[in-house]
């Protein structure tokens, strides 16, 4: 920590901010410029991130030096994580593909839809039971109802489940019927659920909220490392720029700028970034080029019918035409999908 | 709802169009242009909102013509809403002030600032109890021991309370002990905890997202509403853009925006917006000057001391002088405190 | 400046940064921490900024502790400086009002607005001969016969001018016609107009740009100072966020931030940062109540029929209406108008 | 154009707006709704576009249904353009690089630079001669003497010379020494500049602002193309957001999303918007499997050396590893390099 002073500042402003870091067990290193007072803290960091040194009498800025996150750093552990859903791999060599439409609708179609994306190469299916809607009007999923049929179709296929939890009351529902627990960019800080799945044995994966910097974003994660569940996978889903022609801006550098700072795996989630089905394409494969371990695409039978992100979804036929294409990319960069 | 079609749009697709249109009880209307062809659809906007038509060929883009709220918005009631907290009105002629601090942290503090911002004319004293923390290893509130302290400092001084409710399992809880329950910004689309808070009798406080668009901040209170509390107190309390030199940007835009849009009474919290004591009161005074139903500001006997947002917390001597210029201000715009 | 070494950096590496340090004149203060190295330099920061340190094997990250600027900041000068037009100053007690079309149209219009503004109060009247424009194809203003009206109406009515320099060519012809050149948010940040700008002895006002963090508004300020023209007024005028029911994000925060940081006057233009008319009444009361040195406001006598920024354009007995209102907020917060 | 009334508009309201439309020589088609009044307007959209519309009594808001843009769109040329200079062709299947340092600072290190990139398979020399730089105090470039090296360097490579042009007064020596004119992010909307370029006969690379939406980019391309020049490059940098742990937030979005609307080929600069040159390769690798035409990118023999971006500058060593791997992406998405 770095803390430095007002040109102005008074000798017995100093000193009291010395005996204040003395008392705290840590070591003050003064240094006295031409232009102004710099004090350097020697120990632990942590002590002193949750003093609220700015307000002390003299001090201009504070300056932290060390990443306020631990057990999702790279410095905690340098190699990368892998987490094992079963027998699927996220983080490995080989790229992992969360597929199906963005809600659960009926057991029909979501069979289909788990068919369809099975043999195109997916191994996870994606569906959402609860859905957080921006408006109370739209149509808010099946519930529990949906998760049964997540559940049925993964059996039928062999296929992975991944979906979104929102009310930490449901979590048993989840644990039960549920491979991965997928929480929203809405509730990356909803800390009351992260808690929750902290302490679930579900692997857990985190999409980076609308507005968060990647720095918030690790953080969200170690909530739930802290609560003891190792088992998590970050996902970068687009954020809020003012750019009006997508529905939000998919941050790219986000990927290798994780990869750097932290062993988790990363996926990215180019339907809801773009919100147009014919930028899917180019965005996924811009993903695994920049390094991401896997992707979730939204694939839709009939977008047409789609209760919910119809006009971000792939039929089919044309996700299966984009796999092949992006297994292309994957060997390009050492990868395999 | 206008439907904009690409200029390659062929006759089928436009029959296409109109018979879904008229499937749904709609009547399209068809417009050939030089350029293109647009249909113009009359009938509630509602029905067609949730179905993607986006997606059906040879069209371009779609235009809501409505918005997408309707029980929050000044056309279904034009005349401002004014809730009541007791004896306390937010809404009206008279400004409401909020004070207090960041977290509760102890008995013996919270009665001292509570005395202190009730002398200087406060009607309400805030406090968190649950605190939602970026960090998993930042202070993380007293929990129910501090709603109690919050009850007693409340009775002792007759302020109301107000206090942020994280965890929807706790409405019990917050019903019990506090005035008005507040939802905090990174809860702002917490679909789970605004259901609750609609089902409460208690008047809520919602903070605007850090990225929500006033759109999608009315669509979140209109959660509320739709459950059949209609007593909400909307708060803006800076958004996230790129300036760093503080921690949001306060949108005091919003003031008279959300005033032209909905019913509902606006106030500001220029404490978090700012993250600086020092920008509080000019900021402050900027937010009663541009419409503002009320205040939320932090204050702290100790900031050196505070477990959380010292560097944003007033001296109570600072907020009795803040209050007096404040009252000028109001004044000077028709209004009082 | 502070640098942080990586977990991983060797004594050789720390020895070259060091070697390198004192090669420049400067004194290295080397800490050893638990966890890493940090290397504190002492001497005139502006010597090591242009050095690319970040590129050092070892180094993690640098941290700037000066700020970049010199000639704007309060260090460099403590009292807040005055800007004369003849008997107009801006940064004193009273605050100034710039007012007038967006573009100048016509002789007539531009004598009719200036009488009408003149009478309300404004000393400055403001109006475009060169206009930025987004599209080719809008208005692109009447050139140098605009600035000859301007020149016409300012002798006629005894206000000063304000108006846009585009090009770097046209300077001569601005300072012929004009008390004050303004330069617009697009060209904030072009330094071919600021340098000339920086060397004519008619006072700037200098728009933020509509991405720009407020050092690099200061910079930018810094570079027309640098040249020697010190009578410089800033304009803060919405910037860049998400939000799309405004044209732009008025962000009022930099208005205390900025004289903080700045010796140098500041004015709000609430016309371009909302594009709404009925919203520029209340942002121009918050920015005086935040601080500002002054307002310039868009009055048009027929927005109807205006070649540009007809929404957010007054009519002038809204002005005079306003300006009224306007006094009451000045002098709540201890200025007059 | 649609035109969309307030709930409460009168007749008389109407029929105002209709005479005016009519008056334009445009057709007014009325759709009453249940909720509201509508009007749609048939014809040329420019003459409208131009006229304030929203100020009209009675109006909501008015909403464009066609692009503001002509030249520069897919509607106007639906074959993708090819800008040629000489034998490099940039819009092609084959992907153009261009690379060399940020700034020219000796001959010596341009011709090491020059011939590095030449053989690692670069078509194009970049390098400033006149540098845009935040702060007055950082090296500003050699000018004249840096675009004489450039050509230098160029003869004796056959590489072709991109460089930035930041003064209108400048043009006839950019138009003596380079191939491709640069206009670079801070100048997008410097129309002084945009029209010089316009009437040029070189080819202009123009950088998309650091916080223009794609809309704006391309209206800032049509001023260019409307004054005769067609040779238009447009170059992705990077946009202004939130993020802080990379300089800028690179859109890549904005690839696919470009080439629907426009002809335009577009290039992408992953140095400026990471910041940082190990984000260069994964942003790199992206950017050509988003779809882009080729890539600009920082090359310096000696970064710790650099007068300017040291810390995002590629080793020659770096980049023609890079160069490899960039082959292989290419190849991936159907394309050479």
């Amino acid at each position: 920590m770095i803390i430095v002073l007002k040109p102005e500042a008074t000798k017995k402003q100093v000193t009291h901010i010395v005996e204040k870091i003395r008392e705290l067990g840590l070591k003050p290193m003064v240094s006295e410029g031409v232009e102004r007072t710099i004090i350097g803290v020697i120990g632990p960091e942590d002590i002193l991130r949750v003093q609220p040194l700015e307000v002390f009498p003299g001090v201009e800025k504070v300056m932290p030096v060390l990443k306020p996150y631990k057990l999702v750093s790279r410095e905690f552990k340098p190699q990368s994580s892998v987490v094992s859903i079963g027998d699927v791999k996220v983080g490995g060599k080989k790229l992992v593909m969360m597929a199906g439409p963005c809600s659960v609708e009926s057991l029909q179609m979501l069979q289909q839809t788990a068919k369809a994306v099975k043999q195109a190469g997916a191994q996870i299916l994606r569906g959402g039971a609860f859905k957080p809607r921006t408006s109370p009007y739209s149509f808010q999923g099946l519930g529990e109802e949906g998760l049964k049929y997540l559940h049925e179709a993964a059996k039928s296929t062999g296929l992975k489940i991944i979906t979104e939890l929102m009310d930490p009351r449901d979590i048993a529902l989840f644990e039960k019927y549920s491979d991965i627990i997928q929480i929203g960019a809405r509730n990356m800080q909803n800390f009351a659920l992260l808690k929750e799945a902290g302490q679930s044995d579900k692997p857990i994966l985190l999409k980076r909220g609308l507005s968060a910097t990647i720095s918030e974003f690790l953080l969200a994660a170690e909530y739930i490392l802290s609560q003891g569940n190792f088992n998590v996978i970050l996902c970068e889903r687009g954020i809020r720029a003012f750019e009006d022609q997508t529905r939000f801006t998919l941050d790219l550098q986000a990927v290798p700028v994780i990869k750097k700072l932290s062993h988790l795996p990363v996926v990215v989630d180019p339907s809801h970034a773009t919100g147009q089905w014919d930028l899917v394409g180019p965005m996924a494969k811009a993903a695994i080029a920049a390094g991401a371990d896997g992707l979730m695409i939204e694939v839709h039978p009939n977008p047409e019918a789609a209760l919910s992100d119809g006009p971000q979804s792939l039929l089919p036929e044309k996700f299966v035409a984009l796999v092949k294409e992006l297994k292309k990319v994957a060997t390009a960069v050492g990868r395999t999908l």
